[in-house]
């Protein structure tokens, strides 16, 4: 969907990107993205992590009453771990986007992603937000998205079509990009006519299938944040199930950009998961292959070494009968029966993209989780982050 | 505890490795070990992964009477994933042993560790079998230690003197090292004069403390199985109590070997948790922290990252205020009620051991998990295993 030329951005917006000096590589590190409406309605969804940043636990109040005007996102910092001073700068910096906007601190969502333990230098940015509100334009979508990267090597957008009305998102995450949700700030914008419950409803079922079907390295984040608005400003009425169509096409594809993108991986890998009893088994049979480190390395590799994927599955609580599972990867099903099955020389695993199937034969479910290889340039990356 | 030359090895024993050709690389590969008696005693425990090597589950139904006569041991191959062959195989080894040394089969537990769905060349084991018949002897037991060797680099063997008897422990494991059990085959032998249920009891005692507290790599294996043979040839009677603390001590000792020899680690690191409302939920934050990947990375980066240990730790279910959590990292206390503490340049993670200490300000109760870094060299090594 993203690169679509003829897709028209949502209207009602206005967005921005600009450097305020967070980030030591001097790359812009400040958005802003502004509701103009006519509607303000307002949904998210935050990270399940019990620590959370402080820009999450100010978020979660502003979303609550399904209004928000304004988004304003930095990069350079999670601002996490900060006590009582990451509150208050939390609260300052949406109070400073309020009065430079003429709305209120209450309707300003505040995202930040970076290092955790650290408190911003709230003067820069404070100038940040002076300069991204008067950089503010209905085409610096983009410019927002290049803001909002880490260590990102990308910027993510995606954008839907509707007829007479449009979704666009963007997105960023390269680690601690595990469920849920993976680690992201992402904001959706929409100029559909929709019901603010209907937005909410959308945005959750879009989520549980998008984003919280990736996991590239188990880690879940303290800053995770997805924020759709709607401005109502095409004049377009949409129904709940066409909206959820729509952010379930937009996360989904922001989602395979996270995992194509994610830290040192040389490998984009499918878990699919079928007969299954249920999809919370197929789910958990998937995440586990998903999360173990040796199969990792192994695809990283180009190692089809498939009992490390029946050692995975072997500790989970799904329903199967270890003598009837099979095993394909790559098109090979290299186990049969929970045996040997066809040679594993004859899978190549030199494509950046990978398909394991694993069938347990318990029943009609099936779900499909994301994840990535386990690489040197990976270690490499985490292993000086804060330094 | 290992090294202790005064230390006398459990009397009524005997023990071989061999070269059975199994492995590539021409190293000793094929152990027995043979409880001489008067009594044959045995408890074991075994891997809970689902997925379990033939080897594994022929072993769970000798050991299920409390007698084993001899354990045979083999690496170069883990019989797992082979189906019906792969039982017929166990099974044609445990009668070659019984034929061999005159004793029933259903008394002869069987051990195998290496790759995951191939079948074993039989000829081979059961040459090797003949031979390690033939080089039984009472001073076998470090010769039996390295032939179980996988990945690791050296052989583990630990001992305990007691009053006029002893415990000694040989053991293997570098990969897959993780609960419950670690990746590992343990053979603990003692000459006391002890009940068979009391060998039980102490032996799922020890392990629960030891074993069951390393995690490597996060990855369970399909073979784990830590058996304790009994001879009574000493003629000492000991308690419960005192055959506890002589397991605990032998098994945590090879507990902290593998550890100290995982594949491609470059620190050991204890994670230690205290003030938790129970022993479960400190186990729970400590694996959650031991099993971080972004944390394990920092850590070879020796990068006092704290912010991945409070990431990790918001993953769990513990009781705990994220608020007051603190967290010291090799003696320095770079997070303090759940903010930023001392500077984190402070910290010192230069040597191999590094100590991370969580207070969840929750209770009164510990516990401590043992887990490596993830590295260059770990990758290295698990990318290309099979191939």
């Amino acid at each position: 969907m993203s690169g679509h030329p003829t897709v028209q951005l949502p209207v009602g917006f206005r967005a921005a990107g600009v450097t305020a000096g967070l980030k030591a590589s001097g790359t812009p590190d400040l958005a802003l993205v502004v509701n103009d409406g006519p509607d303000r309605h307002a949904a998210a969804v935050f990270t399940t992590n019990r620590v959370e940043a402080a820009p999450v636990t100010w978020s979660r109040q502003v979303v609550a009453d399904g209004r928000v005007d304004a988004v304003v996102l930095n990069s350079g910092g999670a601002n996490a771990c900060t006590g009582a001073q990451g509150f208050l700068d939390t609260h300052r910096t949406a109070e400073h986007v309020a009065e430079v906007l003429g709305v209120s601190a209450a309707d300003v969502v505040v995202c930040s992603t970076g290092l955790i333990g650290e408190l911003l230098p709230m003067d820069r940015v404070l100038t940040g937000v002076d300069a991204a509100a008067t950089a503010l334009s209905a085409e610096g979508h983009e410019a927002a998205a290049v803001a909002i990267k880490t260590t990102d090597t990308v910027h993510k957008v995606s954008t839907y079509g509707g007829a007479g009305w449009s979704v666009s998102g963007m997105a960023k995450g390269a680690g601690m990009l595990a469920p849920a949700l993976a680690t992201m700030l992402v904001v959706v914008t929409t100029d559909a006519v929709v019901e603010q419950t209907d937005l909410d409803a959308a945005l959750r079922a879009a989520t549980s299938v998008s984003f919280d079907r990736i996991d590239s390295d188990a880690c879940m984040s303290t800053n995770d944040t997805v924020v759709v608005l709607a401005s109502g400003a095409s004049g377009v009425s949409v129904e709940r199930d066409e909206l959820t169509e729509s952010l379930i096409a937009v996360c989904s594809d922001l989602a395979r950009q996270l995992i194509a993108d994610a830290e040192g991986a040389a490998h984009d890998v499918a878990i699919e998961v079928v007969g299954a009893a249920s999809t919370d088994d197929a789910l958990e049979v998937a995440r586990s292959v998903a999360r173990n480190n040796l199969f990792k390395c192994a695809i990283f590799g180009n190692d089809p070494n498939w009992g490390r994927v029946l050692a995975a599955v072997g500790t989970t609580k799904a329903a199967f009968d270890p003598t009837t599972l099979d095993v394909t990867m790559n098109g090979v099903q290299v186990c049969r029966a929970g045996g040997v099955g066809e040679d594993r020389s004859l899978v190549d695993l030199a494509p950046r993209e990978v398909h394991v199937l694993v069938d347990l034969h318990a029943g009609h479910e099936a779900a499909t989780i994301w994840t990535n290889d386990l690489t040197h340039d990976y270690v490499h990356e985490n292993s000086a982050y804060s330094t």
